[in-house]
């Protein structure tokens, strides 16, 4: 998505070789016309697909979730990331380790929201090592619900998330590669932009 | 606000004479049409006001805000509940007690996004006992931005926030004012629908 691709390169801020931080845009400030667009594009790419739902991640996977939601007419349900006092019952919940902060955290949707007759669509901001990706996978295996595939706004080729879960025949569709952030320059897959 | 209040009646569940619960469309489950006319109407009354930015709490607090922000064609700035590993500097930074659940939790956002020139519109999903939104009162006052006022979703006007905010003179629109929970039966204050 070359609007996207653009927009990383003009306000990116590569912090290391593994980390790139997008906090102006997707993060922590957010460009709702974007999201508009990101939203539309994950709606045009699965627009085959009868999703009934879209399954997220507090905080960063919402903004992009609800544009999709919006196109393709269904609910948004964003995993929450700790416990929340009125949702402590009835919880599909797993377990997703973060690399970069080396910890690991409890993921939980609540029963009622999610059903064997859904067929979902996944949506996160980034995909690295597929952690939150794979719990979020995990949580609708719980419920019974059919997986489309999993949107990705932003996805670190060079970690091992996509490789994981398109080894496990997963969908997976990003909106921008990044290949390498090496030498402070964000570098995207090519043959990636469409 | 109409098909709030009406969704509301349908859809919330009463957990206690203070506890509104509305995890189908708001606080869980989004319900990305209404978010959508709830931040039109947002934007609608705070049309005058020449806002450059919304800042609004994660994670209920982002859909109505990008949703807002897609028609008044401004960024939206959400509050990080806790500390983030790339966001650890040069943060504004308020104390938010929850009378939900009893404990004291920091709220940030980073300088980078916030300035004495900005005109904000602050958002929320909730007003109740007001702790939240004087969090992010306090945060754009530390930044020297000014406040147009404060938009929530839903108002739980038996309790002390909307009085407590404007008191102080700031400008509050609540898009549904909860009058009582008694009962299990949700009333909404008179004249409060437009």
């Amino acid at each position: 998505m070359k609007s996207l691709q653009d927009k990383i390169v003009k306000e990116g801020n590569v912090l290391s070789d593994e980390v790139l931080k997008v906090d102006s845009f997707l993060n922590h400030q957010i460009d709702p016309k974007l999201m508009k667009e990101v939203g539309e594009e994950f709606a045009r790419r699965f627009a085959g697909e009868k999703i009934t739902k879209i399954l997220t991640l507090e905080s960063s996977g919402i903004a992009p979730s609800v544009m999709a939601g919006l196109v393709l007419d269904v609910p948004v349900i964003f995993a929450r990331k700790r416990k929340s006092l009125t949702l402590t019952q009835n919880l599909y919940t797993a377990d997703v380790y973060s690399f970069t902060k080396q910890e690991t955290n409890p993921i939980a949707v609540s029963q009622t929201f999610l059903t064997n007759e859904d067929h979902l669509l996944i949506i996160d901001d980034f995909l690295a090592n597929g952690q939150a990706a794979l719990g979020l996978l995990d949580i609708a295996e719980q419920a019974g619900a059919t997986v489309a595939g999993i949107g990705i706004v932003i996805e670190k080729a060079f970690q091992d998330g996509g490789k994981l879960l398109r080894e496990k025949n997963v969908r997976v569709e990003s909106l921008a590669m990044v290949q390498s952030l090496e030498g402070g320059k964000v570098t995207f897959k090519e043959g990636a932009l469409s």
